[in-house]
């Protein structure tokens, strides 16, 4: 019998162990055209949370009582899809279980790139892919520019930095805590600026003392405000992510919201769903740079089907370096 | 002597009476290439509020105890400069006093395109320059998208009505009060919604059932906040002000800042100066608009130059219907 965690209770605020729950899912047999897989890596995004409220957006929202979703990497166990043989790893969106029947559409083979599967679910899977059309085509950043990443210790964070760094741009960077701050240092970022250590308007300014060209937003709140005051003329903004408020119902507010105008700043929301179509272009820049070094994969790995929850809500707290996985 | 208004004192929040002062100003003798203008027409505008600030932005600030400065057109009564005449009407930035002299280049000539010389500081001037370029090129407005125009009694704003509905959109508006709500449905707005009568996100949601593609931002604050709510997907803002804000030090707060992301909205600001380039382009589509009353010029007009702080005053208090100038 397989087992996945359900949404026990829609989330108020900040999530807890209380909202999920681990039972027992029976599987289907198998119908024409479908494969059995078992699962050996799930991902846990922030993206998820948006899911736990009963809000439409570009993706359903997660149902009370039903199974939650994610990325994952697993094994195919059985098979009746032409083209899928029983030993093929397959990347799907079947996570938060052990195991899991797809259909042959939704079980994407992994390409043979020479690099541990895991990074299918971090830099060359969903994570590598926002960070890269985010900063390359949403925030249209170019050789020379002065780009502002925040949450640069995170999954998409540290993947932009390296991004940034290999095309030539110069990298102010955010993230909390020291230790954090000196891996993001290691990737290659020009200056750190830790925001537990004091206000991230002040830290900016002082790190960033000719302004930034280029914003890429993982967290909102401050760190946008921060960013809207400092931003030069013609400035773009990607907004990826607002981690800040994901869990606080309180409206975010900005003082420097006027700056828009002056400094002619666009700021662009995006979806890495919509660069699906372009996954060639991204597979044949990036699949050189890891294998060359220039971009490097770190994961902070959690061990056990149980632990997923603990996972997904250690993205809040800071307690993933990189991506964060779980490893069945 | 010359008469102008000069900046007493810089404003802190809604600016008074008080902050302003009429003084006699010495003009020099014309040197080579200068002209003599006696002002008929000056203009007020919101931005000019922000010049009152110590701030740097994308015009130096207004310094206190020096003449203040805006869009006027005068009759020129003496010339050294060549292809300039004694009697012929300019458009210069040296408002907000009787006389000024002015070097060639600062001089523009009208071109003769049949209409009252009042509507080059309005529909054909800085005003329609900022709706026109506004809509079509910082919000990419297309024929059949949903325009949510805010402050679309005002003098941007209702010209950025009429060039929407030329242009074969739909047109929710705002405006404050009847009598304006009034104007802006006979301008062709398909809903115009009284932001003084409710919450404007109760009125956009109810008027623009369907979301809107496009938002014209001239208040900022919780028109903002209600057009990020209701945006649909790859929704456009063009940020040309934000009057609710001038005035007032409180951070601007909002709600539905995260929906940038899941609707892709694109938030752009710009500055009509910019699009300075491209006047032949404006005045080619606007003047056959004008001609065959597409677009109708509306102004409130006060009279007097010992008038011009009150008519600037009265633009934060919602007097002006249609532009806002300052006979002499």
């Amino acid at each position: 019998m397989a087992r996945a965690w359900h949404l026990k209770s829609r989330p108020n605020g900040m999530p807890t162990s209380e909202n999920f729950e681990l039972k027992d899912l029976e599987l289907p047999s198998l119908s024409e055209g479908q494969v059995r897989v078992r699962n050996l890596w799930l991902s846990v995004d922030p993206y998820m949370r948006g899911r736990m409220n009963d809000v439409k957006s570009y993706v359903p929202p997660f149902q009370v009582g039903e199974p939650l979703e994610g990325g994952a990497i697993g094994e195919i166990v059985e098979s009746k899809a032409d083209g899928l043989q029983p030993g093929e790893l397959v990347q799907h969106m079947s996570g938060w279980r052990d195991e899991a029947v797809l259909d042959n559409a939704g079980a994407n083979k992994l390409p043979d790139l020479g690099v541990p599967k895991e990074q299918f679910l971090g830099v060359l899977g969903v994570t590598g892919i926002t960070a890269y059309f985010g900063l390359l085509d949403a925030a249209q950043a170019k050789p020379g520019d002065i780009v502002f990443v925040s949450a640069a210790a995170g999954a998409v964070g540290s993947v932009v930095v390296q991004v940034a760094k290999a095309k030539g741009m110069t990298v102010i960077a955010s993230a909390g805590g020291a230790e954090k701050c000196d891996w993001v240092r290691s990737l290659g970022a020009d200056q750190v600026i830790d925001y537990k250590a004091g206000p991230i308007l002040k830290g900016l300014a002082e790190g960033a003392p000719k302004g930034i060209d280029v914003y890429f937003d993982n967290v909102g709140g401050d760190h946008l405000d921060a960013a809207l005051a400092v931003a030069r003329n013609n400035a773009r903004f990607a907004i990826c992510g607002m981690i800040e408020g994901y869990n606080d119902p309180t409206p975010a507010s900005f003082r420097f919201i006027q700056r828009i105008i002056a400094a002619r700043i666009t700021i662009k929301g995006f979806i890495v769903l919509d660069y699906f179509p372009r996954l060639g272009e991204f597979y044949s820049e990036m699949a050189p740079c890891i294998a060359s070094g220039a971009v490097k994969s770190r994961e902070t790995v959690v061990e056990g089907l149980e632990k997923t929850p603990d996972a997904f809500l250690g993205l809040f707290k800071g307690e993933n370096t990189g991506k964060m996985l779980v490893k069945l």
